[in-house]
């Protein structure tokens, strides 16, 4: 047994964050030693790069400045905590990785999705995931369900925000077109313990077939 | 006229920071508007992110994570500061920027300079400076001369640090060679004000050549 990198990709409102729980609880049941993280994991220098990312006094954050950022971060948690764990043959669930940046920063953003590969490529020097599920579901719907948890109508604001997902969205099929070894489509437009058992039985034929 | 931008290189003990200002009170005199600045230089942002680099607690900074925050750095005292200076005619006298990366993370610290030459041409995004002035100090006499400075004598940590500085040095001579054109190398191994002199009238041949 050895250890793996898996990642969670997709838009807002897709449901990433409880499935990824899910999927901990049922690998670690089925005997599987798990770490579940998402940048920037509790590492200290990476949560302080996250701080000045999110900051909302900093209102001149140029775009290249943020990927950047973003990227240092990323090197800090993949050295610090998502290698050493598979080093220790442990299956590390990573909820957004270079994917992520690709999508909404590379092509949302405009900076160009092979600009924003170059940083991390530099970033993750090679470690790209061994698995990425990307969960798919249609950005109105997942907007919706993201409106409706927090009970308020539709405003000017949302639909700005659907072009950007919707933006969003398209990049990711560009990646699942781009790498279709690595990244697994998973539909996310169904009930979320539908969602969930898919995404399980994914990692798990994926496991089982190494 | 039109605004450049011009940087000061080299290693410790070079005595850029009395030369850049030397070179500045003496273009303004000559009737040129200038802009003395070096990174991170007041950028509310970009100071930030210096903080994170310069923390001494963060004993487990990867160097990759370490050259990603000086190109964010970068990033965005070009886009706040430099770049608007430039555009409003100004003279931009930056003490540091590319070449230093280059040299220190690149080289000395064994990244690769095309690795992280990459990684600083996203963030320059074109914008190499119109002219950089190289002061060519061997190592082991500038690093005698902040030694002298702060009045104690070498020591093991002194001797580890004349190899890494014996790095960077090859490295601007290796920039050196790469770039002919944009790098002027002055000779910073004489007295201080022979040393400004021929800074300043380097910088006049540039201008009244344009």
């Amino acid at each position: 047994m050895s250890g793996y990198f898996i990642t969670f990709e997709g838009g807002e409102g897709a449901g990433k964050t409880s499935i990824l729980q899910a999927v901990e609880s049922n690998l670690k049941q089925l005997g599987y030693q798990v770490v579940a993280t998402r940048e920037p994991g509790g590492i200290e220098i990476a949560e302080k790069i996250r701080e000045i990312i999110l900051d909302t006094s900093h209102t001149t954050m140029d775009s290249r400045t943020e990927a950047l950022l973003y990227a240092a971060a990323r090197r800090q948690h993949l050295v610090e905590k998502v290698l050493p764990s598979i080093k220790q043959n442990k299956i590390v669930l990573c909820d957004r990785f270079i994917d992520s940046s690709l999508a909404y920063q590379g092509f949302a953003r405009g900076i160009g999705m092979e600009n924003v590969r170059t940083i991390n490529e530099f970033a993750i020097e090679g470690y790209y995931p061994d698995l990425t599920l990307f969960f798919d579901v249609p950005p109105k719907t997942g907007l919706q369900r993201i409106t409706d948890n927090q009970d308020r109508e539709q405003n000017r604001l949302d639909l700005e925000k659907l072009h950007f997902h919707e933006q969003v969205y398209q990049a990711y099929h560009m990646l699942l077109k781009k790498y279709p070894q690595r990244i697994h489509e998973i539909n996310a437009n169904q009930q979320i313990n539908l969602v969930e058992k898919a995404a399980i039985q994914n990692i798990i034929d994926f496991l089982q077939n190494k």
